[in-house]
């Protein structure tokens, strides 16, 4: 079967249905949202693999109308550095598999026990508890296996496809998002001070988001110095990107959200809104998005995509 | 934290503690186990580290008392190809944490619903379903930050690195011990034919036994006529292994099983010898350690602990 699933990747050509940068934003995001649910289509084996529930549970999941952002920064990190967004395409899939992995376990009845996410019902209303835990643990595992394949990215360094793999494993594991679910999770309804907020943002939300930025730099083969300018972006825009949800989820954008809105005052949840109130928190997610601008500064017009990215962020689109 | 954690393991010799093979196989054993629990201890960050529950469960779990069978086929397989044991260590204490994280998640109410494991409660008993759930994730996602890590194998090509990972994901995922625990959990308490008890038991239990003989051959460069050689031989004593586990389970010899007996026949899990009958379980469980030992005939002497292994499990002290 995997086999197959690799030739099939492999006559498949992404140039063909995307074009390059500059376009605008929002076609060059799209374009990209196109290119990752295509290549991840082809990743998924079938429905008719065995066993057929766990497969149709990944697809159920996975194509459930992400936008596509995380592994949008992989390439567009990578692209920043000077390699080519096919390049970095496994990784980028990987990330967003990853991705998939912790919204399913997050909403399990155990956890933030949700109903509905990107408009549907959770994966564990749909297929029950026991699938929903399996699927998360299989997309982990599957995104670990892309990344791992040697045919996947035979144009970049054994070496740096290593590194990538472990500053993801680091950023997902214990002391990244992981550590940031046992912090939200324990705080729920409890009082909760503004460094342990920050401890969840950073880490529940903003590990991933930077091992995607990171990611994509390093299999491109980035100075050290660069590192830590995209280091400093993933920073800023990871954090904006979640001040920007809790606002919405108070504003109660619930269609854009897919969710229901005010889930987060329901659960008691505390968030930037609720500590300094939405006009604060805006102000405070437009420097975040400021500073992440500034430190693309050395890379001058090669930058212009995340710089795009930044803007759109705040601009509340994702 | 994460270099302090390394430098620790850097710091620790292994020559110290143990001595080389031939011992008797208990003693090689016991050395191997002292050997993987006191490097997996260097791994797992303090209790002190942050978040403490996830670190308090992960080590729950990891020291259960475990025999770490896994790790010391990884060290077995390497040795019967030519490698040093220290050289695979890392890898073979990231096999240990994805079979533990399997047994976490195959414990937890939505699975098996097991109040016990290794004599100990399981996790969810003791740190509730939440963190049991984020810490067999983290289990998870620690092995392959372990195994990614471009420090801890030096002496190992980078190629073959990626390969083994890739050999251990493709093993663990839904084609392999995820897609063992879906087919058993939907035949639980229904009517069971023997392709389907066969495809439980070589995917949950044999596809980890298979990805620890294999990665330790690959790590060591291996031919493909030796790499051959030993999958015949991970999936004899794989297969073996469940029938024993299975019998033991029947034979009520709880003291050693670390679980109540007769659980499966409380869980109406089909085992063999729930079909076959205890005699005739001996007898096809005799075969495969049989099987497994011929299959070895091309390594000589070399092979001498891996034949050990086999004749030990069959005695039944695993």
């Amino acid at each position: 079967m995997k086999n197959d699933f690799f030739e099939r990747l492999f006559n498949f050509s992404p140039h063909a249905i995307v074009g390059e940068y500059p376009l605008n934003i929002k076609e060059y995001l799209n374009d990209m949202k196109t290119l990752v649910d295509g290549t991840l289509e082809r990743y998924i084996p079938s429905i008719n693999s065995y066993p057929p529930d766990i497969f149709n549970s990944i697809r159920y999941s996975l194509f459930a109308g992400g936008k596509r952002l995380r592994p949008i920064l992989v390439m567009a990190s990578a692209k920043t550095i000077g390699s080519k967004r096919e390049e970095v395409l496994p990784f980028a899939c990987a990330i967003e598999m990853i991705h998939t992995y912790t919204l399913i376990h997050d909403d399990l009845p155990a956890l933030d026990n949700d109903d509905f996410r990107r408009g549907k019902p959770t994966n564990h209303k749909e297929f029950g508890e026991a699938i929903a835990i399996l699927t998360g643990d299989a997309l982990l595992t599957m995104a670990f296996e892309i990344m791992s394949d040697t045919r996947s990215m035979p144009h970049i360094n054994p070496l740096l496809i290593l590194r990538a793999i472990n500053e993801v494993a680091r950023g997902v594991g214990p002391s990244g998002t992981i550590g940031g679910q046992v912090v939200d999770i324990e705080s729920t309804g409890k009082e909760v001070d503004i460094p342990t907020l920050e401890y969840i943002h950073t880490h529940k939300t903003g590990e991933m988001i930077l091992a995607a930025v990171r990611g994509g730099a390093i299999l491109s083969n980035c100075q050290e110095d660069e590192l830590n300018a995209l280091t400093r972006y993933g920073e800023n825009i990871g954090l904006a990107f979640q001040i920007i949800d809790d606002i919405l989820d108070v504003e109660g954008e619930s269609e854009m959200m897919g969710k229901t809105s005010g889930s987060d005052e329901r659960m008691k949840k505390v968030t930037y809104p609720s500590i300094f109130g939405i006009a604060e928190s805006k102000k405070i997610a437009s420097r975040l998005i400021d500073n992440s601008i500034k430190s693309l500064e050395m890379f001058g017009e090669r930058a212009e995509v995340l710089k795009d990215i930044s803007e759109y962020i705040i601009a509340r689109r994702f």
